[in-house]
């Protein structure tokens, strides 16, 4: 495999490349290097190559004119990748679909970025290897070497493996430990010296399960599971961060279709969907809150049947749900509540289908995180929405779901779902 | 700031930080490398640093008396990170936090890993800068230390920018153009030569909203927008992958709680809350199936009423909803004409609240990528779930929600909800 690369620096990657088994492929020819400066195609004495943006701003930006020659000079480019942080996150998947390729060029850029039109003329590939900001493409660059390269047959030696290894398996790698048996009283776990194969793999599988739930949590789900997996996972998971999570659903002060504050009556199946939701994904509580008092007596009557009444009996997966229902009359009781039952009140989220409100959103990260430290009220409204009375006192807005398409009109139950997936997904 | 990285090979290193302004930060003092080699702290004569897993396997595993004695070398390491395809991602974020601290030691693995022990001795931060594996951490630590030393306050020249990047505003870079004005027939766009600042700033923000909503979409729900930006988005946006996507709702052949099959009668909400879901997320269509002659014409009646009756003129919302209805006898009729109207069948993709079947599921990415190729058929069972006559004519099976709790019972509605958004989130 022959690699282009085309930089400003390339005794970047000089000593870098001569290192370990990189250095050992080279010398075997197994892989071969070819650098291209774009200073050397430069038109003037002063072999320039950056200018200023076109529209201010700070910093330089890589000319077209030496870029396209020190493109042009490559016979055989390959796929042609160009590192920004703007491209396509690098990942296993794409390396193993470039190692397959007898060339590929790299472009590296610096500076603030390449003239734009450049992907006008070539057909570059933006690719990115994370959400950091470095001086340029190289060291971004060495790793996509590093990537593709050890997957060209013959690079690994016989002992060593190109597979078996995180991304391989959609997993994290599972702890590896070697001499001596015991280091600072510290011994080696008893399994991997029993000799007993199948056992040592199936801990292995096991370790390697939890790292991910541990760190990576959102692999889990494409990782290509056997059920015992699932089985292992459900042991091990524990309560999630759901059960820093609290839904209220408000029925008043609510806004009707004409914008007008009011108060709605209790839809049977909100109760029913929203607690199901909220025992699947391992809530604190959900309440609803209503400041009609026969609603509420009849909200109460709804629950009883399930929790206590013919519906418990004939129905046990229901009563579970429902038992998490606690029937109140207004948000400031149910924020009291949690206070009293916390220690600590609750961060108060509340939730629209609108996006021209002037209130910065707190986002799904950012609430993921106060979910880690306290516990979080999501308030849902019926009608049309929270009322004013209710907004001014949240302590943050969630983002309305789907808000770039013009029609977004999710019923309350399907919001709720959404939200407490988006928040906790499968493992949360 | 001094970066102390513990290393194999130090070698590797030493060209590509004396590039560019890394180099220029070195001269000024502004930033100092010290390179400890494990290798120099070998106990025996070979200067062995690694050995055999225990419990077998390929590779070597660096073994812990050389890493502790390196480790244990640096007088005051500060934040002490392993670079690991493990470990959690590196971020603009990390690399802000971390150019506060005086002191960092970045440790990078090589082989099949370290002895897991270390971490039990050492505050270990494992940290990984993207989902590919390489021949250890030494190409990642480069752009860690990147990331890091050019937000050391003085790295950047007066007239470069740390900040202005992407990811500091959570969007990707707008496009940068420079001299020539017009080089292969392309112009500058004219704007960028208009002089009007606020015109061009205002048109560089649209651009990173386009490149972030072609390429990241994932990341502009947390990306502080504003009512403006949200409004570029909605007319920029255009249909997106939900056209490809169908839901069909099926009665039957479908499970009772007993595990038999039979059929289930229509429920009202189901048809009015997938029908929101369906449009708001852009779908193609959503089925409503049953074998029985008198509920297919009870369902008629109700998609009827909003869309043609008294329910069209007073919720023209709930009408462009329930439009999107189709109440047809079976699956196959489904297919058929799914089939007609895009002269391509179906993938059909079955969905199970139960995680037992033997078949391997097909994850969301790779529905997600089946959606840009082809229509793709979600299958939802009511009752109990889809009956075996149903599920042997998928193409593949949706893992269920929350695999790994013990509880799994949302409500139709509520599944078909979830399953939009993983597949298809705000924008896709």
């Amino acid at each position: 495999m022959i690699i282009h690369v085309v930089t400003l620096f390339p005794e970047f990657f000089r000593e870098a490349l001569a290192c370990g088994l990189m250095g050992k492929a080279m010398e075997s020819g197994l892989v071969a290097f070819d650098f291209i400066n774009p200073r050397d195609f430069a038109a003037d004495r002063h072999h320039t190559v950056d200018d200023r943006p076109y529209g201010g701003g700070p910093g330089m930006v890589m000319m077209l004119g030496p870029l396209c020659a020190a493109l042009d000079a490559i016979d055989t480019p390959g796929p042609l990748l160009f590192l920004t942080p703007g491209g396509r996150p690098f990942d296993q998947e794409a390396a193993r679909t470039l190692a397959q390729a007898p060339h590929l060029t790299i472009l590296c850029g610096r500076y603030e970025g390449i003239d734009a039109r450049l992907g006008d003329l070539y057909p570059l590939r933006p690719v990115s290897v994370g959400d950091f900001v470095i001086n340029g493409g190289e060291a971004a660059a060495l790793c996509v070497i590093e990537a593709v390269a050890r997957l060209v047959p013959g690079f690994m030696g016989k002992f060593e493996s190109a597979d078996e290894e995180s991304f391989s398996s959609g997993l994290l790698e599972y702890p590896q430990y070697t001499r001596p048996e015991v280091f600072a009283d510290i011994p080696v776990p008893d399994i991997l010296l029993s000799g007993d194969h199948a056992r040592i793999a199936a801990w292995r599988r096991e370790q390697s399960l939890a790292a991910t739930l541990a760190v990576r949590p959102e692999l889990l789900p494409e990782a290509g599971l056997t059920a015992r997996d699932v089985e292992y996972l459900r042991e091990k998971k524990g309560p999630g961060l759901g059960r820093n999570l609290y839904v209220a659903l408000l029925h008043g002060p609510v806004l009707n279709r004409q914008g007008k504050t009011g108060t709605t009556s209790l839809t049977n199946l909100d109760v029913h969907d929203i607690a199901r939701v909220s025992r699947s994904y391992g809530l604190g509580g959900y309440f609803v809150a209503t400041p009609l008092d026969d609603q509420r007596a009849l909200a109460e009557k709804l629950v009883s049947h399930w929790t206590h009444g013919p519906g418990a009996a004939s129905n046990p997966d229901r009563s579970a749900a429902m038992s998490l229902v606690r029937v109140r009359r207004d948000l400031g009781e149910v924020t009291d509540e949690i206070t009293r039952e916390r220690g600590v009140a609750p961060f108060v989220a509340a939730t629209s289908a609108r996006a021209e409100a002037k209130d910065v959103f707190t986002g799904f990260a950012r609430l993921r995180e106060l979910l880690g430290e306290r516990p979080v009220l999501l308030v849902l409204g019926t009608g049309s929405g929270l009322a004013p009375e209710v907004t001014c006192l949240a302590d943050g807005f969630l983002p309305p779901i789907r808000p770039f398409d013009a029609y977004n009109h999710l019923s309350v139950r399907s919001a709720a779902a959404i939200l407490a997936d988006r928040l906790l997904g499968d493992v949360g």
